[in-house]
């Protein structure tokens, strides 16, 4: 019976894409591998701590920038205020220790809020926390953009395009995997601690011997335009401005499935160190390096590309963002969430054309809001389990939770018409996004379910098979064979005459060939043959059969003919009556020029 | 049998598409209302003619400006140099009188070049002549935002924004129809032949009785650089840059298939009028309304919208052009001509600023290679038929060709360095890109062509159908069901573990529900789902085999679904599989929450 000639198997084409996936990514890493990218203490300060170190870079300017509107007199406050973060930061660390004890798997914000307070809460502390990744990059980019304007001013018109190209730079490290984003990442934040700390130490050196020059303060843009006089309002403006330094201290309780075994241990040492280096530096502030501090600001948004997709996935496990946001990619890194982050952050950075003075007003407010959960998640965690040193923890967190939230007030109330009004309008319609997906995905998960007892049920009683033909060519005459295979009960070859002259043709053509099937020729008089075809289909409907539509594809092997000339009736076809319900498509496909072709000639 | 719940069928559900499509364009019209949709003289004047008329808006001021970089005395010569381009405008029109008369179907440079030349110079006048659509339009358009900005300088910065916007517009009014753009742009045409007569009128009238005030020469831009003597070249590049006034009388001779029977009459009727309203206004010139000016010339561009579509369609007839050029869209216009040609002059415009004394340079080139491979046609087409008349043909389309020829070559050497390089460029790379076009078509013909004799093949010995499973639930249940329809010698299912934990999961969930067909599971390490597919089928292709794979498809009715959550995953596995050659791939559709949900509880 074997007429048709015996085709050789073609090797399998690789797709373009994954050739430029390699290229670009290096090789797809197996999924057993994903233990080994596991980080140690010092990579994993390098990937989690960029982002809280380097506010050091602007955080002071943000203290001094209110205090120099209301004369230079206020800078003398600087001083004392940096001291107020410092202790603050001292409070978040030591509660964020307790949180990486109680919480060894995964302890950021969105698990302590779920576990304490319950899912529906958790997506607000998630939400606060997606923006503010956001804003982290956007922020960091433009500050380390705007650090190297300053050096060179003929890039200043170049400022969007330059935070784009950085945005892009840090979004393709973090395709590559976690390790080498880390090795990429880790060494200018190692540069940046080192140059900081020797300048700290040659002031303080000069101090001693008295010969400290007068500080003249670089700011990015121009000064808040109202003059406050020096009261308690200024203080509090002052103080907000300056908390944007503490926005990375959440990322390596997040970050901790990313540590090495035990996880928790090295977390804790990770935070601890984190925490030591940025008090030291906000204190010693002043007078670095230009050259480090673009590197560790523009490299700062990295650790928000560690966190954010992770916490994507997280919410999306639960059912509360898109499925797609759970997948591993080609490197074992979270690619959708990497992916999403780098288009916000650059939606963001070019609506406010990377201006920071614009962007650092918006910041701050979804970190505190999300430590303001989390602490008061733990302190609810001590209260409910007793557990040895809750009365400590209570002490530690239930501090920490009421601190965060007055900082929070003073962050929402001094800069809500500067900018943060806009975070607080995004954020609940974000945690609405989320509750309205994940109410789509219960229904559907209801609506797709089989229950234990189900079984099959009969085929039904009736096959039919209608095959689409445009034109009598060997595509055609190839799915009448495949529709032979499948001896349905009725078989039926269909063209849709969208041009009457050609319709004219082709039943005369197919007449003289004498196709062992009659040609059905319906009018479709709109030319629209994507609809006529659904139309037809609509009628030949029955519910008592099976109804499958062959559509022949010409698959064609040139460049050109993809590209230029490809017909995409084929296409168009199967997308819209795949769409359709009870009609199952098949595509039967024919390689142009390729050794498929099975017509052959009669004996 | 029956144990499947009736369905009741669905009504055919209306591509979102559709109905924009409807609201935009008004209803489809149906094929046969072709004939109805031709234009009588006036209309077809309006349409075909507005190019033309228009180009003696900016024609006049062409002229002067190389006669006033010679200093003011130059424009003395504007009156006779005006004079010898409506003499050659006279030739033109007598010359295409006879073409209208032999090509009666239509006689536009591609089909008199394809009957006396052959198919493969056609495409050298077919090429220049598409490139010249392009320009007509971008001039136009930009000749009139220009007149526009002139009126109303506050619109200067949005030249280019506006400029587009009136592309949109004009594509729209002819995606509408012909009849339809006819009469939108019909008006304008007829305001503009009046207002201008009037003037004409008063002027002569001022003349004769003395008050006749000096002109003013107002001009879109700098004047040249080159201060030359005035000499022949000087009046070479004055008449050269008057010819563009020229390039509009070629539409008619393109355009007769659109108008009314007797078509070719009713061609020459309106060929010769507009001949002699270009004449009397060209002669007529300067001090005319802005508000007409802008009006006619935005809409001028509206020939090229009739002609440009109507050409690629001819071209695409000869298989030198992609075939969907021949295609008549909703509302019986070449809609993809349109687009294209929209698509083109948008980028121009937009490469080039809208400055019209950038783009007119480019202008005029390709239409006057046309004009002599049309005539250099007709005096051969006379040549060899010797119909009665053809010495006076010979006489009329041999000067035509000569002074075309002539005029060419003023227009090249004297714009050469002004731009007109790049139409020379570009022309030879459109004429190759045309011969590729059809070489691949022909290629493609030969390996579809079904012979005569040749007749179906026997189906193959085996078939096998694989299923491939992406969780236990409803979809996957009906595409077993379905295999069970389709009878093969074997079928499978397959699972694509991307995930190892969830296909543990799934197996364990298989082993419960007691499938009646065991659960493959494949590893994929590198968790890309489609690569791995196609790995796996590759391997169990059999040449005596055929193979249908069946891919369980989700249709979700929310719009939030679609958009949000879809999982794009089957869309792009039935994209890559469908584009392997050997495998059949079947769509089996389950809409969740419809009525279609036929796996029933065991009884």
């Amino acid at each position: 019976m074997l007429d048709a000639p015996v085709q050789p198997v073609r090797p399998v084409q690789e797709a373009p894409t994954l050739r430029l996936k390699r290229a670009l990514l290096g090789p797809a890493l197996p999924t057993a591998r994903l233990i080994h990218e596991r980080l140690g203490v010092l990579l994993g300060l390098a990937v989690l701590a960029s982002d809280n170190i380097s506010s050091s870079a602007y955080g002071t300017e943000q203290v001094m920038l209110p205090l120099l509107a209301a004369g230079l007199a206020g800078t003398a406050l600087t001083f004392p205020i940096a001291v107020g973060i410092a202790a603050l930061l001292a409070i978040l660390i030591l509660s964020y220790r307790q949180t990486i004890a109680a919480y060894p798997s995964a302890g950021g914000a969105y698990v302590v809020t779920k576990d304490n307070f319950g899912l529906n809460l958790a997506q607000v502390a998630g939400a606060a926390l997606l923006i503010d990744y956001v804003l982290t990059v956007s922020v960091s980019v433009a500050a380390g953009i705007a650090a190297v304007v300053t050096g060179v001013p003929a890039l200043t018109p170049y400022i969007v395009p330059l935070s784009v190209a950085c945005i892009a730079l840090i979004t393709w490290g973090n395709l590559r995997g976690v390790r080498e984003s880390g090795k990429m990442f880790g060494v200018p934040t190692y540069v940046y601690v080192a140059s900081f700390g020797a300048v700290v130490l040659i002031g303080l050196a000069r101090l001693a011997t008295g010969h400290l020059a007068a500080v003249h303060p670089t700011q990015t843009g121009p000064l808040p335009r109202q003059t406050a006089t020096i009261g308690l309002l200024l203080l509090m403006h002052a103080y907000a401005s300056g908390c944007t330094a503490l926005t990375g201290v959440e990322a390596i309780s997040n970050g901790i499935p990313a540590f090495r075994r035990p996880e928790a241990v090295n977390a804790r040492k990770a935070l601890v160190m984190m925490g030591s280096i940025l008090g030291i530096l906000f204190l010693g502030f002043f007078e670095f390096f230009q050259f480090s501090t673009l590197l560790i600001l523009v490299l700062a948004a990295n650790t928000s590309f560690a966190d954010f997709p992770r916490l994507a996935s997280f919410a999306a496990g639960d059912a509360f963002m898109p499925r797609q946001f759970t997948r591993r990619g080609h490197r074992l890194v979270f690619s959708n969430g990497i992916f999403t982050l780098a288009a916000a952050a650059t939606v963001l950075l070019v609506a406010f054309r990377a201006n920071l003075n614009s962007l650092i007003p918006l910041y701050a407010i979804g970190v505190f809001i999300s430590f303001t959960m989390s602490q008061a998640g733990m302190t609810r965690r001590h209260l409910r389990l007793r557990e040895p040193g809750w009365r400590y923890g209570i002490v530690v967190n239930g501090l920490g939770a009421v601190v965060t939230f007055v900082v929070l007030l003073d962050v929402i109330s001094t800069k809500f018409t500067h900018g943060a009004w806009m975070v607080l309008v995004a954020l609940p319609v974000l945690v609405l996004l989320l509750y309205r997906t994940n109410r789509a995905y219960s229904g559907e998960l209801a609506a797709l379910k089989v229950e234990l007892s189900e079984t099959f049920a009969p085929p039904k009683p009736r096959h039919e098979v209608l095959v689409l033909v445009e034109a009598l060519d060997r595509p055609s005459l190839l799915a009448l064979q495949y529709a032979n295979q499948l001896r349905p009960l009725r078989m039926s070859a269909l063209h849709v005459a969208v041009d009457p002259d050609a319709a004219r043709r082709l039943a005369t053509l197919w007449a003289q060939t004498r196709v062992p099937l009659p040609l059905e020729i319906v009018d479709c008089p709109d030319r629209n043959l994507v609809a006529c075809v659904r139309r037809e289909i609509a009628e030949r409907y029955r519910p008592d059969t099976e109804l499958t539509v062959l559509v022949p594809r010409r698959g064609y092997a040139s460049v050109w003919h993809r590209l230029l000339l490809h017909d995409r009736t084929s296409v168009g076809l199967i997308r819209t009556l795949g769409d359709m319900d009870n009609v199952n498509v098949t595509i039967v496909p024919f390689r142009v020029r390729s050794e498929r072709q099975r017509a052959v000639p009669a004996g």
